[in-house]
């Protein structure tokens, strides 16, 4: 087991990476000291098919706690305002108060509504996650990032919220499919292209055992990606400046998303994508060498995420000027000087964006 | 005009109470350095009927800024994530971005639900109150409380969240309706009662001047207020002890208003029982002098404030159970040891708390 800490002023907490994990949950919740209400949020398939739930469920009574299992549908539309009043008023009906904790088991889905929730219901209360794909265990559960989407693009409403605790059981990874695992893929891909070309090389030599989903080496690549989060945060918890740079790849990746509709392209495919774009304008501007945007090019093809259906450039503009990172009129870019760096660079051109995303048509 | 800080750490802002303020906000706000766009979020009638909407509108278009106004409807009603969702479409659509500010402008309803769009939209971008209405004045509009209602309760779901500015305007207390202006001063009864002997004294001894809303009087009245809120708030921003000294009639007052349905009663007349009912748990337990209850009811008369129709104490208590201030089963009170003070204390004996209420019936 790895063991993560993450030192936000007054509110450190701690990650912990390993296997089978889920069924040791109710121990390991029990060192926080909070009330005995726990209202468990999760999905359907991860309570009835694959057993999670249940096995969450037992190792919580068994130290002690009052569980109240609620599901939300799979998908981003559960990511609503609309789902997130509903679940609230669940669970407050099932007798939550302001000493109990809300868990999340499941995805990103799961994850940044409940997390959502938890810091709006009674003003905040305490917030566990237990992330099952490698796309949460990787990025949307170290941050505190929670949110939910409007019909005007995705994660528009949200707060900055950080979880009392995270575990992140690289067991569950088993049983994603083959296009979520390889989706997760690709924000490991970026957090090694903004900050650890070591890591980017150890990718690109053990790309098969990785697809092979190798417990030992996701739990070392789970570990080291929380690690380049929980640093980025730990510096900049607000998204004032430096955090800007877990961006990378998600400005245009947001824009595919909204202009394709969720869930036609995967997360990790439009991200994918967007990492793309980037690498082009960096490449453009002189400031990417063209041998890095090709090694993360071929990183991104073996793994599967170059997307195969995508929408026009001039869609796709339509959708980025409604970016919630834009300011005043201006985009605010990540680009990247090559592997293991970023830059932030604001893009207030439109002519060259939209070469860049005509190069991408080629 | 007096001006008051309100002191926290890295979100330190300003409240300034006086005359004729909402014809210099631009100017007050071009301070604060934010970005050009705005969103004023208020009811048609202010929009409509009492030009303080076009007075503002006009001041920020002189300050330079771009204003998009936005109403929503009065009432408790509005209070709803619904409505919340519906608004933060509005205000992406018409142009807000990070760097815009959300401007209400209204009593408690405009500034709980916008309070909670800016702390949620973009993750939470600047949010600036201007209160017109008594109650919001001397208390919603200080403290970062934010909110909506579940249909389960009042204020379940919200956030703490500080404004950058407040301008509370006394000349706009002009166009209160009786029942409304009546309202405020039982949060104005409170503040005195929890912490100013002095300032309780005043009311006593210049109700009639109050009730015929002398501006000077008001403006000394809501500064004392602010300033004992914002005393309460500065030791104890997130309620983790001291600050809950403000629900002060509250506990007994939200289940009144949730057992009647909202608008039935007013907040004032609400919460004016509500005291009522601690004061007598207060004396039944030997913590406060009979005298002191008899002088706290007969402020509350002479403001007009106890109610006529009240739900049944069996409802009441049925409603009181589902408190957002209730931890594993007890019930969080506030009593009072005499005018100028207040006391936590925890009640868990139901039969206690049914005598309290069935007093009251006498």
């Amino acid at each position: 087991m790895d063991a993560l800490r993450v030192n936000l002023k007054g509110r450190t907490y701690d990650i912990f990476v390993g296997a089978d994990l889920l069924r040791q949950c109710g121990k390991m919740i029990g060192r926080l000291e909070l009330g005995r209400r726990v209202g468990l949020v999760t999905h359907p398939a991860l309570a009835e098919t694959h057993g999670y739930a249940p096995a969450v469920v037992v190792s919580l009574r068994e130290a002690g706690y009052e569980v109240s299992l609620v599901t939300v549908p799979p998908g981003e539309e559960s990511k609503s305002l609309d789902r997130a009043a509903r679940l609230c008023s669940e669970l407050v009906r099932v007798g939550l108060d302001r000493g109990s904790a809300i868990l999340a088991l499941g995805g990103g889905v799961v994850g940044d509504l409940a997390g959502f929730v938890a810091a709006t219901l009674f003003r905040g209360i305490a917030f566990i996650n237990l992330p099952t794909t490698l796309l949460a265990q990787v990025d949307s559960s170290v941050g505190g990032k929670t949110g939910v989407n409007l019909p005007e693009g995705k994660n528009l409403v949200g707060t900055f919220y950080q979880p009392r605790l995270v575990l992140a059981d690289v067991l569950t990874l088993k049983t994603l499919s083959e296009r979520e695992f390889r989706s997760g893929l690709a924000e490991v891909v970026k957090h090694a292209m903004i900050a650890d070309a070591e890591l980017f090389a150890l990718l690109e030599r053990e790309a098969s055992r990785i697809l092979a989903r190798d417990p030992d080496l996701l739990q070392t690549i789970v570990a080291k990606n929380c690690a380049i989060k929980i640093r980025v945060v730990e510096r900049d918890e607000r998204e004032a400046g430096l955090r800007a740079i877990l961006n990378f790849g998600h400005t245009v990746g947001h824009a595919v998303e909204a202009a394709l509709g969720y869930g036609v392209v995967t997360h990790g495919e439009a991200v994918a994508y967007g990492m793309l774009v980037a690498a082009r304008l960096s490449v453009r501007r002189g400031v990417c060498p063209p041998r890095d945007a090709t090694r993360l090019e071929a990183l991104l093809r073996c793994f599967g995420l170059v997307p195969g259906y995508l929408p026009s450039p001039e869609l796709l503009e339509k959708y980025l000027v409604r970016d919630k990172k834009m300011r005043d009129g201006v985009l605010q870019f990540v680009l990247t000087p090559g592997v293991g760096s970023v830059t932030l660079a604001p893009v207030s051109d439109r002519k060259e964006l939209r070469e860049a995303l005509h190069d991408m048509q080629a």
